[in-house]
């Protein structure tokens, strides 16, 4: 829930720059120019608001998968099946985004008439930050809920297998009062892997909970959980109802994989795997809150302020809603100019950079560490 | 997830007599026989499945509630509007069963016309477990959710305030094999208030992330979380991703409360208070998994039983996919004739019958504790 960028984040890229630098590195590989600003706009959104793991440093990821042929550079998704209120989309292994773009209209557009939509896709790839999609959602003045399987990371309640992804799911409502949208955006798992590997970077320890080493024990070294332990679900051990995360994590996957029939499980590629396509599964859902009571902008405004003015265990740490965090990102970096980003991120966008041929990100400026 | 009934559960009654029991009590009270019928049904599932925090341990506050007046003996709930996939339902004051059967049936219904529907209710009560209507649409083929509101029990993260209830999710697949469906069935809190008070009655520590003290700060004393302090939302501390429980209980509280119309937040009445109606906000989605890729069933079957079949931590301890914990209670169930209940339980069960006199629950055996 941590807003606060690290200090190490010194080297400030305009959003705009950033952009154009992705899209650049994409079309040299061949992608078609409008998947090359799907993603493109969905990675930068990433890091615009503080989810740097699903951001420009996941680039690399994305061109290697269009270079080694394993993602469609070009097509479009089709509808298989489709009734007033739910479609299956293939998504033709084309770019998660491009997918996920495609899916998320089509849902907004049913939902519009028949106040609720449920749209599942097969044949996607990795979609960046789920908060994207709900977020299209919300912006229409919808409800918006994204899923999305992934590669297996976490270790299910009592085993010692990574046989479940991190499988992100998000929920997105609009208010009537801007600023005040509620944007859950969370993995299923206790933690992201990235913050993990921070904590090995920096040699600090992890709390329990978090991860596990390869017997399954919960461990506090961050080498082992990263290394050949897995993520705990959210909750962490059983006795402090780690079950329920991995129960949500199996709803995920049932929305996705199971339901549209992409890979599911301990099928999923394994992660930054490029031997074959991904197939990943993904669902969105978008719900029209005019179809129920009238005044729902209100209420929500009236429900996060509440929640906000609650009484503090520290008065220095305000209570935050889900949307927040990201929020007072944004501002940073209105205020900034631009995006902090780590000298080594950017050091190595600029090696794929020369790789590729195309220009490097200007840097609008440095700051002092 | 424990699935084990506890040593002094020694008294074993049989389903269809406690069924009776609660009938005979609230039909008492003047509530209409159907309605009767439906909690009763409804209690009884939550101790045959072993949710017992949730079965006829409540039977007195559903009889009081409708004693003070502040719950409706009869009546229907009526649709206020609705498209082909939505509704918005008026529980008038029903019992929450009442509603919560109304509202699922006409989900399913409309579901399987245009392959999902959401329906949210205001004006509704206690409903008892939430898995009762996922299970409703899995057992007529589809996948289905159920969302209720409930009375503020728990610290969002960062406050000390009793501001969001243990506000329970449920999803239901269903499979193409007998005993293979998937049934999560959970509070978005840490644990349900019922294992803290446990705790103390045991004169037993909890673990560190169930709950804490007046002061929100982390608890080990029971008597400390279940007295002035709260529970936890999943995740626990902040640090363990509490927030993202707190996000999934303000997610639930978004599609009950403030969808619905309903009381919402803080608004919430006080646990056990029966000085005006509890106005709570719920919500029921079914979805179709024909709309979508062909042999759902199939995959369903194939995905829990990976998941079951994975490698273990502690080859004593297998690993259960949510509704196995359930399944191996009814079946604990089945073999003893009955359901088993605590003495200290029946007792006060017998003293109600008393009070409004009617025949008390037959005993079928008591076993050695």
């Amino acid at each position: 829930m941590s807003c606060v960028t690290p200090a190490e984040y010194t080297r400030v890229i305009k959003v705009e720059d950033v952009i154009q630098f992705c899209m650049r590195c994409l079309e040299k590989v061949g992608v078609n120019k409008d998947h090359c600003g799907a993603l493109a706009e969905v990675l930068v959104a990433g890091d615009h608001r503080g989810h740097y793991s699903h951001g420009i440093n996941r680039l690399e990821m994305y061109v290697m998968d269009v270079e080694k042929g394993v993602c469609s550079k070009e097509g479009e998704p089709v509808i298989e099946k489709e009734t007033v209120s739910t479609a299956l989309v293939n998504g033709r292994n084309l770019l998660g985004p491009v997918v996920g773009n495609f899916c998320m209209k089509l849902a907004i557009e049913k939902a519009k008439k028949t106040g609720v939509a449920w749209i599942t896709a097969y044949g996607s790839n990795h979609f960046g930050i789920a908060g994207w999609y709900s977020l299209m959602a919300s912006n229409a003045g919808l409800l918006g809920m994204a899923f999305t399987n992934t590669s297996p990371l976490v270790y299910p309640t009592r085993s010692k297998q990574r046989a479940m992804g991190t499988n992100p799911l998000t929920v997105a409502a609009p208010s009537s009062k801007a600023g005040d949208e509620f944007v859950l955006d969370m993995a299923t798992s206790a933690v992201a892997l990235g913050k993990i590997e921070m904590c090995r970077r920096r040699g600090i320890p992890i709390p329990h909970g978090w991860g596990a080493d390869k017997n399954g024990k919960s461990t506090t070294d961050p080498a082992e959980a990263a290394g050949e332990g897995a993520l705990f679900p959210l909750g962490g051990e059983e006795q402090n109802s780690g079950y329920k995360g991995f129960g949500l994590g199996m709803m995920v996957e049932i929305f996705c994989g199971i339901m549209a029939g992409g890979a599911y499980g301990t099928n999923v590629r394994r992660w930054m795997a490029t031997d074959r396509p991904a197939n990943l599964g993904q669902a969105f859902v978008a719900i029209d809150p005019n179809a129920f009571a009238s005044g729902f902008g209100d209420r929500m405004s009236d429900y996060v302020n509440s929640m906000r003015n609650l009484s503090r265990v520290d008065e220095k740490q305000p209570v935050v809603i889900p949307g927040d965090p990201e929020r007072e990102h944004i501002e940073e970096c209105r205020k900034m100019g631009g995006i902090r980003y780590p000298p080594v991120l950017i050091d190595s966008m600029d090696k794929l950079a020369d790789r590729l041929h195309v220009q490097r990100m200007p840097v609008l400026k440095e700051l002092k560490p």
